[in-house]
């Protein structure tokens, strides 16, 4: 089986997710500059959504580039990470209406874990299919980075409790770690 | 006519279907987890109905797959199946107000009903155009699947007016049925 | 310069255009079969729009089949086309909640035929750009079907202010018209 | 790296913002045309902004047509442009409901200088990694139409808050000067 249209269908679906998330940001009753002030908070949320959508297109654009071939079992696991995705408008939109509120500070880092875990098993299906030799499974020998963005999401999520703002601090933290797109695979697929 | 356009236009039909169905899930008003409460029913429904969309993109990946070539009717026949799963986001929402009320289940399963049916027909235009030495009519001999399917979408609807949650296990009987690819076109396309 | 990017940007664009329609269907508050009425209007003018977007689509894929070069007054009668058709949810929607009123009618006539002039402007660009001896210009060597769009468009704006659903009746017969695809180009293409 | 995958996500979050801004043109409540005179204002400003989205696509088509590859940082120079252009519906919704009112009308060109800068970023990245000797860099030699828009752009803002329909007529101008697709590029290309 061909990858195009797995590709063709997640590109469709996440070029989806990062633009409805705009549609929440309804704008203001008034032409004063002041009566932007309410939209402020969903705003920057949507910053921070629209760079996290962003770097799971990059990482997932990266990923298939090494990928030969696809099965069933990766074509769920792909629509599995979609699923999580698609949940981030939502989680945005509860961020943002409360303020960076506790608890959707936490439903929100809850949501980023999900979708950690589903690209974890997607990269574990496509490695296993792929085979032992293939050049994805030399580029991601290491998994710190995906063992590291764990530990901060629970430190995120155990912090939110208490000061959300320093939960979101936790999150953007792994969104820097992964902003620079896996040179890993980037690396190896030259090599090759 | 080459098949490309239409996998890259049912591709995006069904990526939006997918991902509008979320634009339900309207946030709560309040900060705590209880104000989540109220969007439960609608969160399952929509869980069950990206599920569905997903098991039709799949068979429609897995079908086009092993088509060589398209016509006019396969063309309409396709956008028939597309519209019934257009309707997929309204039966879903109704479900998921009305909290799994007897005649949104029964609506949901007609719904379903009418995607197996239009699924069936586009299959059929493609058997009869691809010719009876196909490897997609080798793949497709057996209807046992979308048979089965039909008798339990009858069985759901019949039993949603008496025991909405019975129609949905129903419903959810053919999911897992069709959970797994199609298993015969994989077969079939690596034979040949 | 290559149509594959004018061709990829159409499916998106025609995709959510034919989709976003369905969010206009605001599931009722109650969970009867009675309650579903007042969204009936609006469920038949969706078909209705869903069966043009269709059309175009389809003519659309037809036509560029045998374009084999784009430039930029093409790319702008492509969007200009892409323009009209995306006032279809508009249309759709006045005719739909206004049960089919006489101005909604006028209205969606005018999108109607403004649509066939766009379609028949990057008709003829595409035809000037292939060349005399083309494919593309053999095959539509007859403008009947165009014309006679035309027409009955105007008796369906003209009627509408007296008969609104009579108006219907005129734009339905167009649809009838395109609604096989463009077997000319579909001969031609196979005949070179 | 191949930019297929870039092309096909960036036309699908274009075709969203174009499209999905007509979902602000709601309806009117009445049958008559007098009814439609509130939505007039938001008409006019989607057309504004359904041509410049338009003019990025065109622009975007023409510059991708001369790249060979793309790396991580022209990656997220285009999620850069994306997020610029994903703001574009707020900015529209803002400058119709106000029916063109100074601030919207500036912030309107704060966003339009805001995507000229990050195309600048992604033209120049481009060049940067295609090399002195490319097509793309003999093709973008003179940056005339850039720098002017600027100018334009500037003066727009700064009378905005004095005369709004004025500085919509600096912003319509440099419209006006990108409207005719790249022909550098084309020209470039033609001869290589």
């Amino acid at each position: 089986m061909t990858k195009g249209r797995l590709e063709a269908f997640s590109d469709g679906v996440l070029a989806i997710i990062i633009t409805i998330m705009v549609l929440e940001l309804k704008v203001p009753e008034g032409t004063s500059w002041e009566s932007l002030k309410p939209i402020l908070p969903k705003f920057l949320a949507y910053i921070f959504s629209f760079i996290y959508v962003g770097i799971y297109w990059n990482n997932h654009h990266h990923l298939f580039q090494a990928v030969k071939k696809v099965n069933g079992s990766i074509l769920w696991a792909n629509l599995h990470l979609l699923f999580w995705l698609s949940l981030m408008p939502v989680a945005t939109e509860w961020l943002g209406t409360t303020n960076f509120a506790k608890n959707p500070a936490a439903a929100y880092g809850i949501g980023l874990i999900m979708c950690a875990i589903a690209y974890t098993i997607l990269e574990n299906l496509i490695i296993k299919n792929e085979g032992e030799n293939s050049s994805i499974k030399q580029a991601i020998h290491s998994k710190f980075k995906e063992y590291i963005s764990i530990v901060f999401y629970i430190a995120g999520i155990a912090t939110s409790f208490f000061y959300p703002y320093l939960a979101i601090g936790f999150y953007y933290i792994v969104a820097l770690i992964w902003l620079i797109p896996d040179k890993r695979i980037e690396k190896t697929l030259k090599e090759n």
